[in-house]
């Protein structure tokens, strides 16, 4: 039994723990596990390499991914994907097994229904927006980051008496920025999934200065409708000899050493993932639902859709 | 309605963001918080603070307890119990919740049936001993901290060639050396709710030196029934040749800036907590299982007993 | 005795360390010390508060300042120093000690030569672009961030194949590049002190590619003419194919909590300072040269000019 | 010209970043560099391997060293260093260089002054107790991974009210324990170089009770003669009431990610001691003096005495 290993889309702490968990639960299943470099782009161009246990020592504690990851536009197309059927055809390769998110995802369901290949995917990706599955790898450790940077700013931001507006990542979904706001301690959170006020937002900051807070963090998801920049503007016009700046937290939110909960939704993932190519399901998407692994066709896991966030946001309103 | 709020037993990382969300949480819905310091002890003594948000700024991010904690053995005896409750009574508190591990929350439960006194539990302690709840507050910190410490070591560990014993907390639980040792990638797990083979251990640590493998790391829980300094002997006789040391990462694994988790954890069970107290319930106590906040009558929390780790022990079969 | 202490300009990790490094000092040697909030503004605005060994307790490892910051373009007037001055006589302080950047210095220099005051300096900046001292408070710090945010991006740059510019401050000092950049094992330093060279750049880039290697860091202080994202597109148009991304560290390199040798320089400094104080001396900027404390008149330090960095160019020819 | 290179002693943060600046240093001056694996016991054995710019690629953040440590009994005897000269010379090795504390230096020394072998040592160790060098390589990281568990410490030690006793490593210098003591605001400082008072550190501890204050932490270096558990027992004894703990840090304050300083320091003595085999010199030992790289005959290096610590000594009564 021969299974080939990717990692497509951004990379996210925890890929390689992953990586490593899919294949000495390959190994000791006596299967043979061919990494495959640069995601999509590298299956289509057959940059394909056979792993042992020696190519997975000492990765579990490292961020990034070893097998790389690429944009593959030629993916997208169902001729690319015909040529990276191809190649694994020619590779003799049995299961494919696709780390990433939901581009990742989407590109492996559709591998499978247009060839019939078994693929099988595993949630990387910090941004948490994979409906089928509670949390995403990589997902713990980058609100921990942005946690950490919270931390840095709040230093200067109350030495300044500044209000700062942290923005973060997570695509279209809020969930980086409502975890970390609310570990963090932030005065606001402003997330896609819901909308925001100005006039309560400056409200609010309004009501803390006249309290005599001298400061305050605004967390910011990317996907939030408004800039940054403008945020800031549209703030420190309606506030009176207020300081408004931005800081965008950027890249540093994909990498770091993956924590523990990463480090080991990636190694229970990646060897029931391993497991079910052994039962000889056809196609499966791997993740987790509260502390229990799931598991369901790719086509269902991609077609769900996230839950609100009543719970949290009851909590924002009552904590901040 | 009056709140009294407690920490006791061991302290953990996250307690503070517990404390945290019980007094803004109580403040939102209009009650009134009153801190007792060290813990059962405190409260026979009487040692009572009214808390506001001030009291509780600033200290979401920060280890330990604010309110402190205190072994009470008074208060392990009916007598010590009575006298706790005049105190409650004579500042009329009409709910007491406290913040901590079995011990605590055994001795919540036990003024709760000889008193009648409403009493709440969250669960406070590294050791994630509490069979209600999947995780305890403090818990995901103290396994990220021995994953940082088992880092430390592992340098050290392949540059000089050595066995390293890591011994951690837990009491009688191996839930902190299982996760940080599949986290940490430790070649051996010893867990005091799985009996070891030292023929198998010595048999794996073998392989490895033959296979040129110059070093490795071996978890071993506290509650284990050998003791790591025999251990270390043991295995220094049986495997020729081989240095084996011991460190046991004691107090630190209780300390350091909770993680992101552990806040959140902290803040959602403490949030619930006041909303059951807001609802009439008589006692409770709170925890999370899977990503859902539980409760239940506290004398059937502490009859729970724990699952065992059956898919834990077949990834660590896999994977080390 | 009567010690008056301000923090002003941009904020740094240890400038709590310096605080309390002053006041027990102070107090040991039986002054009275009092704390001006929010720097030169808050001295104009007699805004003065005594200080205890209480005031410092726990602050050590504290990023920030707790007396907080403020610019005051006030100060920078001959009629704002003399109404500060007012509110030093008025509340009868003996001496000024001043902790901050070139700026907090300069206005405390230009107090001192308008009014006779005793003023004295101490190096809280990040910058590092004090030229009288080899180190000032909070550049280690910030530093090591900036060398933690490079792990990070290392991680995402070379699992994407890109190369990844990271602007880091300094204003025009390029020593938080150049040391991060060195320890970090970044491929390119921009410094402002050093022109560079764009074909250059690209020739060294270019020969990486052609080496097979996928990514790259480029380290950039805020000084150097030409702006990050400027400097991400000529790249990009130089190099076919290349996928150049910028960072903008930003506001996280003020923050943190300071390292051992922020602390003690931050401590070494306070009591060195307290001490001149003692000992009747008019004014100084106190510092470090390799590793003892040094003092000078504020005017002698002022007029100093940093050295070039020789030694450092040159390492970082032959090691990147 | 031919370069032998080896690690020896206990290992070191930063002895990669070592390595890296002699391979690297060595390769720019055209030399060929023969790493030789597991210090002395390598050497004799004739453990030999060629190394180039990949052989030290991506290890400037790892702690630990790659070319690994042993302790050889045999190269203290003037015959195991014949034998070392042997292997030197069979692999026509012009110049060798050694990483490792004093009696790494001091074997190396002796194989020179033995057999006119070209020796170089560079100071790799955490004790920082090489007269020579104002600090070593590995010494600012250890008293930052110290400082890092004093605070997890003193967040454990003031929610219980204890003292704890924080034993630390330096072997028969007190560096560590001076450095992490000072700025981690220890109450108590005990180091070999300074004899301490029994009666002393009671009446200060008492003091502290008697104001109020529950917890403190003493900093102890494991040469001072006192085993950390009879000092515990002796404190408990004194003081009524008292609980006193034990937290002996081991073996992670030799391992972690080297900090900047480390890394820098490794670079820049790295680089000097190969542009010093370029220039022919016959045998030195490379430190830093201040922010000067600085290097002496080896034998003239391993005579010096280290200073007495008079500045910190008054820092330490100040402040703590």
């Amino acid at each position: 039994m021969r299974i080939g290993l990717l990692t497509s889309g951004g990379d996210a702490p925890g890929m390689n723990a992953c990586i490593r968990a899919v294949v000495r639960g390959g190994l000791y299943y006596g299967m043979e596990i061919f990494g495959i470099r640069q995601g999509y782009e590298g299956l289509i161009n057959g940059d394909f390499v056979q792993m042992g246990t020696a190519s997975v020592a000492d990765i579990i504690h490292r961020g990034g991914t070893i097998l790389q990851t690429a944009r593959s536009a030629a993916f997208m197309t169902d001729e690319g994907i015909k040529r990276g059927y191809e190649q694994l055809q020619k590779h003799k390769i049995d299961a494919l097994v696709v780390i990433g998110g939901d581009g990742t995802l989407t590109g492996g369901e559709r591998l499978h229904s247009l060839t019939g290949m078994r693929v099988f995917g595993l949630p990387g990706t910090i941004d948490n927006d994979l409906a089928y599955t509670d949390f995403t790898i990589g997902f713990d450790t980058s609100v921990n980051t942005v946690l950490s940077a919270i931390g840095n700013i709040r230093d200067t931001s109350s030495s300044h008496g500044r209000t700062t507006i942290v923005e973060v990542m997570g695509r279209q979904c809020g969930d980086i920025a409502l975890h970390a706001g609310l570990a963090g301690g932030a005065e606001t959170i402003l997330i896609p999934e819901k909308s925001y006020d100005l006039d309560d937002i400056v409200k609010k900051l309004q009501a803390g200065r006249d309290r005599g807070k001298r400061h305050s963090i605004i967390i910011k998801a990317e996907g939030v409708d408004i800039s940054s920049e403008k945020l800031a503007e549209t703030l420190t016009e309606r506030m009176e000899g207020a300081e408004v700046k931005v800081v965008i937290l950027g890249y540093i939110q994909r990498g770091g050493s993956p924590t523990a909960r990463d480090r080991i939704l990636a190694s229970r993932t990646g060897v029931r993932c391993v497991e079910l190519i052994k039962e000889g399901v056809s196609n499966a998407a791997v993740g987790i639902k509260g502390d229990t692994v799931v598991d369901y066709p790719l086509a269902v896991a991609l077609a769900m859709e996230k839950d609100s966030h009543l719970e949290y946001q009851r909590i924002c309103d009552i904590l901040l």
